[in-house]
């Protein structure tokens, strides 16, 4: 088994880097924060023994071969270190160091493996600061073009390849270098199925789909104090109403479905003005490609209804959009047999999130791996994964890793 | 009559000072762009041969006084230079200019008027960037500690006392120093009445109550893709609610109260991320004190409603808060007088905006008369009143100021 006390150390340094004078954790790709957390993560892998690779668009490999084995398909195993703003500190660094501890404790036992074994941690998972999300392991996995992707514009205007370079990770091997035999990502569930259910281990078969969008609505500023209530053309209340659109269509369709309006602006923002622009994202999501693409149709139609309503005009940008993908079963089951055989519950399930799982899936067999998140919360300071479960999780990968490499 | 082209040249030139590279003019209190057109209206009293006097919460004065009557109290005439963000070029710098353009005209004709005549320019009246607005008046009035308006904290974390300092327009006279004899203000209407019926004169008899107030609503920040609808505390939707409640609730009541949420604030502001928080301002307001009050009370009523249905907390905080004023009978009448004798058709008409005459009717008998504007469109760029207009209203100020002072 795993060494619990090194990884679960490393998880909290990690987790220290990139916290501000508040004490709130943020470390948006290729930030400073991001660049000292990336510097630390290197040292470990270093210190481990292993050959440090960084590609083109930031992601950094620490890679485990042998004069024997170096012929053969690697097993990729990883996540990304990036965080939203006021993170936690598991989500994406459990899955990279796991993947290290992993590496280390066979390493330790002396044994080669029959195939190198790579640690991977994979550049703007989050898509908080450069859309889409999962950015590195999509071009890696060949889905968006390198020169696309390094021009990528951020919230703060600056372009992701000027800030690889500024922070030394604009590396010079070309992504996909590495094409894994196998790709297998743990992570924290972010949701609140396994610890509601009372399971220590979620056997991920699928994943949902995602869809982002930037809305602009502009109406016509005016008077906040002259301007009669059926005068206006209200960018803010148009807005106000797609939210709560978006959430009662989902009530009444009885769906799984989940719709976020998570960032919102509007101009010229001041108390007696009514607003003439509200510009916000819209996150959709269903494990179901059809109902996903039908909520997007009822959104787009509900900005037309409201434009002429509202008398306001609407402009909609893509920002991200990925369809479902489905694991591979033979890995999903090595997940059940590990847990079974530990005497850990396991359940099949989809996950909410995305991962960059979702994008090597398009290259090499793949599944996930989940441990449970207290209360269900992520994206915030107060997400928590119980240190058994941590532990439980990173030995349920050296078993699956040890099954596919074991000659 | 006044000099039409001097009056429509200076709003023309002072509406070019603070206007950035894409042409948008903002002169926020006590920016640089304050400071700029701030010299521009001195150098003009200066040259009319006026003497300028500074107070200590920036307002300025023109003073045109004889020794004959400096020891009458004086007429006060004025209105305010700052601006909102993207404004037009009318809002507030037409009374200040035309105020200067009645003393010149008067000065011009070599009388000695029985009073002094003062030309008055408000600091911070848009309250864009520092709450409450009509401030600099309002201290003048004796409404604000003088202390208090100074540590007034801004929308950028800057305080007015430093700002006022750093931009050289901290002056070292009391305010109030000089206790009007009568104060009048002509201001553009910045609503539709005029224009729509046909007015070219409004004689403004009162003005409506005022009350800010900034809401924050915090709930639980968490991940957008894994957190089914029911199980969020979604701050940016109840925040939604809020805005069409107050809609929605003024529909109903049938009174002409206005609500405006004019400014918004998501935390941590990130596409993937249920908002743990939004902050936005309100603005109400209603010509009646009772229904302004029972508006507020529908929605603080409101607030407690959606922090148990959406699981919830908010705060309010005060940022302004006026009661309707009614103005001075015999200066409405004179300015009707007026119209009526230059063959321009005026009504009485409500303010729906606030105004530094607001708070000068504290301490002075106090009036307004109203220009039209184009489509009812204010604190916009397409802010706009026809020339005419410009000077009939001057024309009008400077027939009430000579009935007052003509012995
Ligand atoms: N796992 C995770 O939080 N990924 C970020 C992309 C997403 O929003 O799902
Ligand atoms: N006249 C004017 O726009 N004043 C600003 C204060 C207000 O919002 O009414």
């Amino acid at each position: 088994s795993i060494d619990a006390a090194r990884l679960i150390g490393r998880i909290r340094e990690l987790g220290e880097i990139g916290r501000d004078a508040e004490g709130r954790l943020t470390r948006l790709a290729g930030s400073d924060n991001d660049k000292a957390g990336r510097n630390r993560l290197v040292a470990w892998i270093e210190a481990a023994g292993l050959d440090v690779a960084v590609d083109q668009i930031g992601n950094i490999f620490g890679i485990w071969r042998s004069e024997e084995n170096s012929g053969e398909a690697p097993i990729m195993l990883g996540s990304h270190i990036d965080t939203v703003i006021n993170a936690g500190i598991y989500d994406g660094c459990y899955g990279v160091l796991a993947a290290l501890e992993v590496i280390e404790t066979l390493k330790d036992r002396g044994v080669t493996p029959a195939r190198p074994i790579v640690v991977a941690a994979f550049t703007n998972e989050e898509g908080v600061r450069f859309a889409p999300d999962m950015l590195g392991s999509l071009v890696y996995a060949g889905g968006l073009p390198l020169d696309a992707a390094l021009a990528t514009i951020g919230t703060d205007g600056s372009s992701l390849g000027e800030e690889l370079e500024r922070i030394g990770y604009a590396g010079n091997i070309e992504p996909g270098f590495l094409k894994p035999h196998a790709y297998v990502e743990l992570h924290i569930e972010q949701g609140p199925v396994l610890q509601r259910e009372g399971f220590s281990i979620g056997a991920v078969e699928n994943l949902q789909g995602i869809s982002w969008q930037r809305v602009t609505i502009d109406g016509v500023a005016n008077h906040a104090g002259t301007t009669p209530m059926a005068m206006r053309s209200d960018a803010g209340l148009a807005a106000a109403r797609v939210g709560l659109f978006l959430r009662e269509h989902i009530a009444r369709s009885n769906a799984p479905s989940v719709a976020t309006i998570g960032t919102m602006r509007f101009e010229p923002d001041a108390i007696n003005v009514i607003p003439s622009r509200a510009a916000f994202t819209v996150d959709l999501r269903d494990p179901d490609e059809d109902r996903l693409q039908a909520l997007e149709a009822a959104l787009a139609d509900f900005l037309v209804r409201i434009g002429a309503e509202e008398g306001v005009t609407i402009s909609v940008e893509r920002l991200a959009r990925f369809q479902p993908v489905a694991f591979d079963q033979g890995i999903v089951a090595a997940v059940e047999a590990s847990a079974k055989a530990r005497g850990l519950k396991s359940r099949r399930m989809t996950s909410g999130a995305g991962h960059d799982a979702q994008m090597i899936a398009r290259i090499a067999p793949t599944a996930m791996i989940f441990v449970p998140s207290r209360d269900g919360i992520s994206h915030n300071p107060r997400e928590h994964t119980e240190p058994d479960d941590l532990v439980a999780g990173a030995n349920v990968l050296l078993d699956v890793v040890e099954r596919m490499v074991s000659g």
